[in-house]
């Protein structure tokens, strides 16, 4: 466990209210619990708190350790922590799971006090802004009047975008790394396949499998394998794996593994149907394919209309899920309406993961960022 | 039915021969049989013969039409026939099925004669030499010493540069199309994700699902979803599909369709598996992950060492599968080789797929390179 720079040992906490939400779909959902860590301290003038964003397949848990032994720390543990981009001896930090994902948060997963069964498919189609509306109630609980920043990579950029748009006077600044305003055509159809690869799953069974004895696992191995090769770029691809064998010398003639990069996608597919719930897998990307800023508001400019933030926008080069060019139409629009804006589009070879693993040129940019807004 | 432009009625032939072949992976493979068609007439000095290499989901009906009331031509209708780009009334034109594929070439679904049931997964696993070398006997068949050209896009470029490597003498030229010495990383990671939809299909068991009543049908449909993606570039998909909603004016909120690039996506997925064997899929992407003239012969120096055709290149701008940098490697190879090459990346929208679409383009730059070759 690392020591010096991380924040030590976390505990999830959880929140639940009973107050029905009203949905984007029409429907009301109550109660609702929120999964939620926090890193650092909320000062006496509470103005001191960053509420980070997860993306599809993130939680809670985004820095330190849930115990001793515990051999992989948060998923952002390299930005937050003392001395970090989101400094914990300075900033507060909360980290909330989204509604529909499967870590702790109401989700398809939870018990629908209607039937006394997991509500599988009768769960509600969410959206990003049904996800926001219940991390203002978070927010609300933690007596937080306005955070300084919200901040997310990739579907998480979604999430800050519309904490800015819909609660203008809750936030001083929004960070946005990796994200667009709309999902593109190829990336609906990304998530498509993915969604199609588990509801072809038998063990799917309509959503209905959670007291099953066997569970939609190879549809949703499947969805992780196509959806990893688009978070990483060919050119990290290549240097990753190349054409380089695994685990023998020559070619085999066989259906089994030749590549490392069949080994690695197999590998990401199985590890990943451990920690994840095939049907907060359909929910959530159907929440990315609905996020739509100008269809929402007529176009980018009115979305834009009333926001109260300072903005950075980070992009990077070889992402091609959230390309650069989707960034710049964010910042080209923020500008447009004399909005605050910062943007950088940083050179990397790491494709759409890069906002995980490019910890210490955001950390730079994010630091002065923060710096200049509280 | 087109009547001027297109070679008209055109038949599938078929050629049985008994000889073993020796394969790549050591197995000798008999009978074999062809499944090929021509169009146009071989000259009297046999030196006008061109042949077509297909793609993976292609066949050897190239042009024309099978009967009256065919609504579909051949798949490159646009670039065989009188006048066009192989010009029948100059050429005469041969398209084959390759080996392993479900058209009529010997493949996964033939009968074993060893077991006298499908060979399912007892066929071996075969390479592109493999198919070039059952291509030559097709030729000696034809009684044609020496090609004028090989041709062929994607896939059928590869065996396009497998004649000229392996049997310089056997033809006068080489047209690769949107293709590659050896398919990246990134490319073997979707191919490995197509393959994996089929076998974690229940209905593929383990191959054998020839006289079962249920065949692998969900698991074909979805690794074509997903190869289709990559065959299309996101600026074709945004100006194809864009955000556009299918028969509805607004989002539903439920797991039905609700995007036009979904819609087009199953539709794929559903149409193929009509034509389609989901074995011949498993072979037949695992020949082109296998596909590695560098390594085969240690540099691509070295590959095109002994070649005696001249080469045309062609990539297009947008093509993410088969990236121009990737001919640009072939094109500089042969250039340090002292062998005659010609170059064309072409500024095309339409990704992968413009070597289908773009035959206006094509057609000018082929006739010319082929003019100068007779």
């Amino acid at each position: 466990m690392e020591k010096i720079t991380s924040v030590g040992l976390v505990e999830t906490q959880y929140f639940t209210f009973n107050e029905p939400i009203n949905l984007e779909c029409g429907e009301q959902l109550s109660p609702i619990t929120i999964a939620y860590e926090t890193y650092g301290k909320l000062n006496q003038a509470k103005d001191n708190a960053i509420l980070i964003l997860h993306a599809l397949s993130g939680d809670a848990h985004a820095a330190g350790y849930h115990n001793e032994k515990d051999k992989k720390p948060g998923w952002w543990e390299d930005m937050i922590g003392p001395g970090k981009a989101f400094d914990t001896d300075q900033y507060f930090i909360i980290c909330s799971n989204f509604l529909g994902g499967c870590s702790g948060t109401t989700g398809p997963s939870f018990v629908n006090p209607k039937t006394n069964k997991p509500y599988a498919s009768d769960f509600p189609v969410i959206t990003i802004e049904d996800m926001v509306k219940i991390q203002v109630k978070l927010i609300d609980h933690l007596r937080i009047d306005q955070l300084l920043c919200t901040a997310g990579g990739s579907m998480g950029g979604m999430q800050a975008l519309e904490w800015a748009i819909s609660y203008p006077k809750r936030l001083k600044s929004c960070l946005v790394v990796a994200s667009t305003c709309r999902l593109s055509a190829q990336g609906i159809a990304f998530n498509e396949v993915g969604r199609k690869a588990i509801t072809s799953d038998p063990f799917w069974n309509n959503g209905h499998y959670y007291n099953a004895e066997k569970t939609p696992d190879k549809g949703l191995a499947l969805a992780r394998m196509v959806a990893h090769i688009t978070y990483l770029s060919e050119e990290s691809m290549h240097k990753k794996f190349g054409r380089r064998l695994q685990d023998k010398n020559n070619l085999d003639f066989t259906f089994d593994i030749d590549f490392q990069v069949e080994s690695y996608l197999r590998h990401q597919g199985k590890s990943f149907v451990g920690r994840f719930d095939a049907n907060s897998y359909l929910y959530i990307t159907k929440a990315m394919d609905y996020f739509d800023l100008v269809e929402k508001h007529g176009s980018l400019a009115k979305a834009f209309q009333n926001v109260l933030a300072k903005f950075l926008i980070i992009s990077y080069t070889t992402d091609w899920l959230f390309p650069p060019v989707q960034s710049k139409e964010i910042v080209r629009a923020l500008m447009n309406m004399d909005k605050e804006v910062t943007y950088c589009d940083i050179d990397s070879p790491f494709g759409h993961d890069a906002f995980l693993l490019e910890a210490d040129r955001q950390t730079k940019i994010i630091k002065s960022f923060l710096k200049d807004i509280s």
